[in-house]
């Protein structure tokens, strides 16, 4: 079954220019975010490519794109620097010279006056564009993108690789263009559900029949501690995408039942603080094995500080004690990892901070520090209200490594708090 | 200038596979490590390709791989469901029938008992491969991969998307294979140095003679907050290439000074903590607008327990008065975010926690709570000892948003104390 759709020659294709992408020095983010960026445009997208800084297969890549696609993206390669070679290379794919932009040459030297800086020789150099070419202003840097028709039917839109300076040139040129493209032919929309605390495997299976549609699909696939479902509907408008993902939507969402616990941008800390802000009530952490990384997701959420009275990491067992009121006896007795202490934890971060919650987790991320009674991977959780406190002791997988660990912690912790605000049972039924 | 090296025909190209990839649910981390892999194995890598679960454009791409290099690696399409329809495509394309391997089955159904599972009838999909084809066993997960030389010349290698079961697989058995082919034109060797308190346009300037180099080239790009250089050399051996390597490195960290904290996989808060361990000293925080993160990043690291004592997110002012002991007063004439405050929380951390050091960071990460004197993106960060306290006030760029200001303050306050620890001006020469 395919579940990418629509029609190549009226599609668009992202190719990332950048030997740093190839080296695996950095993370491909720009190719992401256009993907998204073309999806809520509605413009089908079929391909994404990354060739280096390196002329003659840029060429390539831009010869055959031309004969696929519509719309050629690309990222990377517009700097001042001589491995910068995107527009050149462009220009020569297509046969067409490179023209001094007297306006975008006078922009570029008021960035640098306004920075009291001097323009480099090399900002003459991003001046240059092919005859024909339209300016992408870029509003927080130096290099300019383009819009251009180097054959008719084939578009390129250019773009630096400084995901702040993309993100701003598209938004500003960018989308309006697009809007004004044939691009009628139906959009597409797509909406994550997702999941905590049920395995990919058992939902797919219980999903069988939703995974089998064709419009919407439905796919699949897991994340960090959580597995998520994509509902993609192809339609004339976004309206009609939408009631056609409603209805499996709510099909899916019931059949997850309490694992469920938002979609698309929500994140477990956001449905978490919305929860608090409903009851104007506020939270505390107290935090030992994932080392403030709960505060950390609560508080990057814009807005946090309504509910988030702030945390205690208690890594040493001493601050366990001195800033938390854990008592020495249960940590020399039941250990740090263990349901006594990560209750004292929670209930103490309540208390020191005055929250009407406190949420606790005490762990072993390793690689270090396991032992045959407590493994890494054991990490105990705990959630304290006025109601009292309830904890939580998981076995994760310690073949995952620390990072994997401290991550799925963070999220456990704010799962046990999100079912202790809905009233909901401890274990969800998936087990 | 190229940048990327060798001979498109002796090289490898990277096929990932998955409409969530062109949908942009998922960043292709995948993609970045096997760059990183290849490079480490010396094999050239010219090109990475994303498409979706879509069996004919899919045929498409590997057409295109065949004609242009030796080996391909993809990811993705390898499960039981039904969108996973890479091998089946991989037959269609180059006209070999699928034969079930009942050794494969054996193995997909022994992963199924051992989870007390029984199999589901999708199991037996994961077990047929083309005739000619090497199994890649997946020690960790269902999906198998293969080794297979559809043409002479042309090699693919298969692996499932899920990151955890492509490194294990890859460790098991690509790279022995890797290792055995005639990839001995010599070896691709890349370096990172890391600067923090630095532009990127400020070190390019001052690093224009080694940028002109071509063996080592040397490539500038931003991080957040940071900047790197990369040094890449090619060579007939690894020692060849590091030799070629170290002349430049050792310029480049000259010229960068103090702002050049590390290379290669280091951080700024593993710097931090070997410094700490060195002197057997120990390092408590308090957060107020990272909400955590710097205690994360620190904890992050394995082995942090041994230096990191805890730390306290006081994001309510009360919580900073209350278990930093940051005078009302203070709070009231100066404002939270103030170098009074700042110097106050990082004592309190130090006192409190028992630390020998204390790091402070409180600002206004936004996008609310800013004003004309305080205004979005003004952080101040303290770093406390036993000789007493260093403030220093910082105006982030509030337009690069929330996260940034958080990510950038957390290596600002980890940059502090690292200059710290060596004895560092406080303010770098570069400003």
């Amino acid at each position: 079954m395919d579940t990418d759709r629509g029609h190549p020659g009226e599609g668009a294709e992202v190719l990332c220019i950048g030997s740093e992408l190839l080296l695996g020095n950095i993370l491909n983010s720009n190719a992401r975010w256009l993907a998204e960026a073309l999806a809520a445009l509605g413009v089908p997208h079929f391909r994404q490519t990354v060739v280096g800084d390196n002329s003659q297969r840029l060429q390539e890549t831009l010869r055959e794109a031309s004969r696929r696609c519509r719309v050629l993206v690309t990222t990377g390669g517009l700097g001042p620097t001589t491995d910068d070679l995107t527009t050149q290379a462009m220009a020569n794919c297509f046969g067409q010279p490179l023209e001094l932009r007297e306006d975008v040459l006078t922009a570029i030297a008021a960035h640098y006056k306004t920075r009291r800086q001097s323009m480099p020789a090399s900002g003459r150099k991003q001046a240059l564009l092919p005859k024909g070419a339209v300016v992408i202003p870029n509003p927080t840097g130096t290099a300019p993108g383009m819009i251009w028709e180097p054959r008719p039917g084939f578009v390129i839109l250019t773009f630096p690789g400084v995901p702040a300076e993309l993100h701003a040139m598209w938004r500003q040129t960018a989308v309006p263009w697009f809007r004004q493209q044939p691009y009628g032919r139906g959009v597409t929309v797509s909406r994550i559900l997702r999941f905590w605390g049920v395995s990919e495997s058992r939902l797919a299976a219980a999903a069988a029949a939703e995974l089998a549609q064709t419009n919407p699909t439905v796919a699949p696939y897991a994340g960090t501690g959580e597995v998520k479902l994509r509902i993609t509907a192809c339609a004339e408008t976004s309206q009609a995408a939408e009631a056609l993902i409603a209805p499996t939507q709510a099909r899916l969402m019931k059949l997850g039942g309490s694992s469920c616990y938002g979609c698309d941008d929500d994140s477990l800390a956001s449905v978490v603080l919305n929860l608090l802000m409903e009851r104007r009530q506020t939270v505390a952490t107290a935090e030992s094995c994932t080392g403030g990384g709960v505060a950390a997701a609560l508080t990057a959420v814009p807005g946090s500080s309504a509910v988030v009275l702030g945390g205690i990491v208690a890594y040493a067992n001493a601050v366990k004690h001195k800033l938390l009121g854990v008592f020495t006896t249960d940590l020399e007795r039941h250990g740090a990892v263990s349901e006594p202490v990560a209750k004292a934890m929670a209930i103490g971060a309540r208390h020191r901070l005055g929250a009407d919650w406190g949420v606790a987790v005490t762990g072993i991320a390793g690689p270090g520090g396991g032992s045959a009674s407590k493994p890494v991977g054991l990490v105990v959780f705990a959630v304290a209200s006025a109601q009292g406190a309830v904890t939580v002791t998981r076995r994760l997988n310690s073949s995952r490594g620390r990072h994997w660990i401290q991550a799925v912690s963070v999220g456990a912790s704010l799962d046990l708090l999100r079912r202790q605000l809905l009233g909901l049972e401890l274990e969800n039924t998936w087990g």
